[in-house]
């Protein structure tokens, strides 16, 4: 039990974790200090680089599988299922720093501190990211560890075509992250995953640690709407079949659905883009996407269900065509209680506060939540601003996080 | 008195009419029978060139102004002010082949009927076609002929920048149609401008000939909406500042807008652009057009002031900026009573039927009816569908029109 007593007093290194945040947000980077690194790109291949450099530098045994998922083992004292934490270095176009990228440093930030601190683990850990979780470029999102978890056959991944009109598995092998080892090859004793909230909650209360015990469940759509193009001038309203309309009155039912519905349902609709695209000429036709999302599954549905009954009105009423074409459909998840009861055990020794909660967004943890204990440690998002340049994390709870993460993941590496 | 009597005979040749039609679709073709010629394009400039060239080889004489307008001018027995009629040959990204085309080609018909007669009018005639009618490359549209009557200033036209980031005076010296002929070199005796109907109604009540006495006004503005770029599932609806959203609302508004006022008044969103545009992220900018139109000059300043107050509310209930930038602005027009009068004459004399109508769309003859006595002529659309491949308008009625034309241009062509 000397172990357990030396490595209570550990603490991760702050500003090493922000270091390392920094080098990797330069990769991308755009205006007002977020990163653009879409899943497959040159950037990502240049942010997997760096990442991987450093798992190399820390010792870690690098391994990489035939959807691109990155793992860096870092051996127990036993041959024993490992404990694993990861996340995701993809981002959105307009990302921020810390959205994924944190879990995976902050894994790394775990090695380094054990690694200095001379400890070995009875467990194996493993710190690893994930391809494509932000979706932004390939859909379904979380596909990397979707296809991981065996939720998505890998030849129907790999012939995912991206919204620039690329074949994934062409632009996998093109960045160089095909690998070789077997999908699946670790089934974790737990999994882990440390990530910043992405919404206000935490903020607004003043709560530094998030211990994440159920997930949103999404539904993804796509809605194309045919109807007639025509000039803008001469077209009595009442002989208009407006593609364009049609969008927006989608757009504005979903807004009104959400604010009925109430409770924890979302609608978004981000994506519109219609044809021809031009002032004076009533739009042909109309591709936009729906994004609902609910904790409550049934509720979920209901939602869908309302949506295609609207979409069936507003056809005949408009004398539109619209398909609809699913993208992505995950059920809430439900995380492991034990594990959300460590992780907020863990943060009130740290001297954290801390809160149960509901993620808003999808995460890769999501996917382990299927074949292992799982749960997620959320640090606060000021202003809830995410998927933006704007998105920050006070340094305070970086590092708080980061120790949560270290400790939790130390008591789940000593399980037998 | 005795050339009015052989000339009463004469009727331009609808084959040589559709030949040259077909000759000129053929450039810049796009699926469905339609053309893709944005103004000063190489396209526009492909199609220019084909223009001239049959102008050259019927004898005109061609001079091109400083915006890019070509005149032909066909010299009478006397040295007067000439009879102009013209029209465009640019189109929108997804155009028919008439849409300017016929007024274009059908004044070439007039000539070489007359040529081929041997007739000398006493007047000089001049056909002619104008720069960037549609607007839909260079905002705003009708822009040659608003350079041409002194309505913009040169300079500023020249200055303007395309929807692909161009420089108008720069694209037009690339395709080699920056001209030195002195601008409004012509003091037309009249105008007259044959165009197809673009809407519904002549086709509709089974009318060959629609005199046109007069024009809706026009305005048209750029809508910018800022808001905050967030995620969208963990961002709850109360919070979301969503450009997206509320460029949405817009379309939806003035849909019911149009509805509420009825009457003439018309109103489109046809171009909506989201930043960043992706599913799972709250968009932060949208910028969106709004078409506005109506005969009554009141009426549409009050359709302009209720837009103005939604957006206002909008901001306000929304938390968004909205920055709005006026693209065009045309009063209703009215023509000149007497030409009308002398179409519907000659449509009946020639055993076709004819009405007095209001023209939806904006003609490059409201820009000459502030210089001189102008009005149009209109042939049916068939299910009133333009600015799409599909646009049709039957042989029979093409024929019609220009016989309408030639006869009417004959007639003004022979006042002292």
């Amino acid at each position: 039990m000397s172990a357990v007593v030396q490595t209570s007093a550990l603490r991760i290194d702050g500003a090493r974790l922000l270091r390392r945040l920094d080098a990797l947000a330069q990769i991308g980077a755009i205006d007002g200090g977020g990163c653009c690194r879409l899943a497959f790109s040159d950037e990502d291949r240049r942010g997997r680089d760096l990442v991987v450099g450093w798992m190399r530098e820390l010792g870690l045994e690098v391994t990489v599988d035939p959807i691109g998922n990155v793992f860096g083992l870092r051996r127990g004292s036993e041959q024993a299922d490992p404990v694993m934490t990861g996340s995701h270095i993809d981002t959105v176009r307009t990302g921020g720093r810390y959205d994924g990228n944190l879990g995976v440093l902050g894994g790394l930030e775990v090695v380094e501190t054990l690694n200095a601190a001379g400890v070995t683990t009875r467990r194996p850990i493993v710190v690893a990211f994930f391809s494509d979780e932000e979706g932004a470029r390939f859909a379904p999102d979380m596909l990397g560890s979707l296809v991981y978890v065996g939720g998505m056959p890998l030849e129907e991944a790999l012939a995912a075509v991206s919204i620039d009109g690329k074949v994934l598995g062409v632009e996998l092998e093109r960045i160089g992250y095909a690998g070789s080892a077997p999908l699946g090859q670790f089934k974790p004793h737990a999994y882990l995953e440390l990530h910043i909230e992405q919404g206000p909650v935490l903020d607004a209360e003043g709560i530094t640690i998030g211990a994440v015990e159920n997930l949103q469940g999404i539904s993804w759509q796509e809605i194309t709407i045919t109807g007639q193009s025509n000039h803008a001038g001469t077209t009595p309203m009442r002989l208009r079949r407006d593609a364009g309309y049609c969008a927006a009155a989608v757009a504005t039912f979903l807004r009104a659905l959400a604010d009925e519905m109430g409770g924890s349902q979302v609608c978004t609709v981000g994506k519109i883009d219609l044809h021809p695209n031009l002032i004076n000429v009533i739009a042909a036709r109309a591709t936009l996407t729906a994004d609902l999302r609910n904790t409550d599954e049934a509720l979920l549905q209901r939602a869908e269900a309302r949506l295609a009954e609207f979409l069936q009105v507003l056809a005949r009423d408009e004398e539109v065509s619209i398909e609809t074409r699913r993208l992505a459909r995950f059920e809430p998840v439900i995380f492991d209680a034990g594990v959300a009861d460590r992780i907020e055990a863990v943060a009130a020794r740290l001297g954290h506060t801390h809160r149960r909660m509901t993620s808003g967004a999808g995460h890769d943890a999501q996917m382990f939540a299927r074949i292992c204990p799982a749960a997620m440690i959320f640090v606060p998002s000021v202003k809830g601003i995410s998927h933006n340049p704007a998105e920050h994390t006070e340094p305070a709870d970086l590092q708080a996080g980061t120790d949560v993460l270290l400790h939790t993941m130390l008591e789940l590496a000593s399980q037998e």
